[in-house]
């Protein structure tokens, strides 16, 4: 059967959570988002300090300093975590088609046939889309929290993603040239994207999109 | 009637012009590149310093440390000639449904309902398109130019466009957020871009999209 892997970066409150999860479904493919690779970590048998790879946060610079000091001729204990962190990546899609959104699967998979989505809307839509959201993944998101509490929200989460990204890769967060389609889902919205990428999938079969 | 104005930032040899000329005709509406603005200004009656815009090339420094020199308080030779030139545009816009490719229409019509594409690609695939194009928009590229003089090329064409939508505005060339969806044409071809524009916009109807 072909298989095909699709990875899902996304500014915070742009939707690619749930664009992922109902595109894989949509698809009959299987998804994975933090939670969902831990569990298959856990099933792995991987130790537990890769937690701290699933939170999607850069180590503290503390942490990687003490690091930095270790005998470069050898793998330190931090890049033992780190291989390990990418291997589980690997496997998932090694094994089968899915959806991975976040976790910088994009370059972790680099190297194999995949397509990168990355999802992103104005500050406006996404405060908006947090506010009305059905789908409650981001569910430390309080109900009543202000407008100015939420602004911060967001750039926090934004600031967090791009920082993990940019220590685990040599690449810019969101810059085009790390991915397939970037889609600005404001006026598409959830359904609209989902089609939006099917349609890029269906247009590029036959282009190495699918390893049979 | 519904009226869709759609605008094409690219990079070049990624295909926007192409796909741009494809989709005006696919959607019945009209088409306008650097020559067809001139064409456009011509019938309005605009000065010919206008040419200089037609090239998508920002003005020597030269020239703009000239004209800084002018009394701040009044409209300097340079800003007059710059806002004929924008008000080329948005009489383009204002007139009839159309695709406008480069010129920095995205940014020009940003107060306006519109679509925003960019479309990039990868340095080789870009190479490869320029060497087999059916579309001789880029007739200035010689069939026997080496690699090396290709590549030159492909980047000094970059550099300027970026040097001229950063001149004229204060966003960034190819930055997502000026835009409603990156394409990357790779995998996708002029065909496959084309689709994914057009899903994109029936997805997008009723959302602010076309005026009435």
């Amino acid at each position: 059967m072909e298989k095909i892997i699709i990875t899902i970066g996304r500014e915070f409150g742009s939707g690619g959570h749930e664009i992922g999860k109902k595109l894989a479904k949509e698809l009959g493919i299987a998804f994975y988002d933090g939670a969902l690779i831990e569990k298959a970590a856990e099933n792995m048998g991987v130790h537990k300090e890769y937690i701290r790879f699933n939170e999607e946060k850069a180590p503290e610079l503390s942490m990687s300093s003490f690091f930095s000091g270790f005998d470069s001729f050898h793998t330190s204990p931090f890049e033992k975590i780190q291989n390990e962190e990418f291997n589980i990546i690997r496997e998932i899609a090694e094994k089968e088609s899915c959806v991975i959104v976040g976790r910088a699967a994009d370059y972790i998979l680099r190297d194999e046939t995949h397509v990168s989505i990355f999802t992103f809307a104005p500050i406006e839509a996404r405060m908006e889309r947090i506010r009305t959201r059905t789908d409650k993944y981001e569910k430390f998101v309080e109900d009543d929290l202000s407008e100015v509490d939420l602004l911060k929200l967001i750039k926090a989460k934004d600031k967090q993603r791009r920082k993990f990204y940019e220590f685990y890769t040599e690449n810019k967060w969101g810059d085009r040239d790390n991915y397939d389609l970037l889609i600005n889902t404001d006026r598409t919205g959830i359904e609209g994207a989902i089609e939006i990428i099917k349609t890029y999938i269906n247009e590029s079969r036959g282009k190495n999109l699918v390893n049979d």
